[in-house]
């Protein structure tokens, strides 16, 4: 929501009742968490107003997001690339519309992250069609507090100039302990949970 | 190693032959990582001799494993309970001998854990058939530094009392960053790297 990705916004609208969603994604392979049923979800863009610690009703939120991952390539050392792009998340309907006891599922639907490393050449990242992305939104202690998010991602970095694709097989875990708006509108981005994730390669 | 179960030490290695470990633990489901081939692995148990700071032939190692895990159930407040029991971990062969440089890949292929709390009852952890738990061991920065460990688990509890059991869909991380010896023979408890990781119920 920080950014504005008119490109897909009309055209999403427009296409909406033709779009199988759910089989656009997913090809019956793991998940990580429930699924969000997306039938009716409201597309959420730049411009919407969102109000602070409230359990807002379902919608489809289109926010933009930015990332540091760092890669360790044994033998080989530490490799930092900031990725930049946007994200599209599934929020099912809150069980209660109070801070304080509401729980929200989520699933991410589209991820497309864009980076550059000057030994790694171009990388592109985006959501792991084998993997229901799957997360959960928790409740706040008190009205005014921060409620928490936690996303399972499943992803596949593509690097062209190597020829080859590097993906995850358990989650890499986007946490956010500070959220004060459901969609978090100033800054989707928490951080990664992770202890020496593996990569794995498939040659392209 | 800490302990020693008596109970199928014999009976394993007497059985060993006629056993098919792969085909027992997991039936072509989840695979979190790489799978350790066991044929012809040897089986330690208490008493085998452990070198520290040393990258140890590939064995199936059996220690005895204690956990003190909390639950939350929402609306309902934290659940601690303290397990105790076994597991066996399958150390495939270090790709190295030298304690700054070896990759080991491990499997859990057995986890027997049994606790009991005063309101929901006996509870009993074992391995998730349907997921191969992975993980890695990963080399120290210098020769009397320590190692690292990480491994992906798939487990179920069982709730008799309450008639269903509980399993996770995302790895439990066990991970430890203090190895100085493979196994570790003294503790080989490190900790769990976890935010809010749901647990999915089933009726049983």
């Amino acid at each position: 929501m920080s950014e504005n990705f008119e490109l897909g916004s009309q055209l999403r609208e427009f296409l909406k009742g033709l779009l199988d969603e759910k089989g656009h994604s997913h090809q019956g392979g793991v998940e990580w968490g429930p699924r969000v049923n997306l039938s009716g979800l409201k597309e959420n863009y730049k411009g919407t107003k969102v109000e602070p610690y409230t359990a807002t009703p379902a919608g489809i939120d289109n926010l933009a997001l930015h990332s540091t991952d760092v890669f360790t390539i044994p033998g080989k050392g530490e490799y930092s690339v900031d990725f930049s792009g946007y994200f599209r998340v599934a929020r099912d309907h809150p069980t209660t519309t109070d801070w304080t006891t509401f729980s929200i599922f989520v699933n991410i639907i589209d991820l497309r992250l864009y980076g550059k490393h000057k030994e790694l050449g171009n990388i592109a990242v985006s959501l792991n069609p084998e993997i229901l992305s799957t997360g959960q939104l928790f409740p706040a202690a008190t009205a005014r507090g921060a409620a928490k998010c936690r996303i399972a991602t499943g992803v596949v970095f593509d690097l062209p100039q190597l020829g080859l694709s590097v993906f995850n097989k358990e989650p890499i875990l986007l946490m956010n302990e500070h959220v004060t708006s459901i969609p978090p509108v100033d800054d989707p981005n928490g951080h990664a949970l992770l202890f020496m994730l593996a990569a794995f390669f498939e040659r392209r």
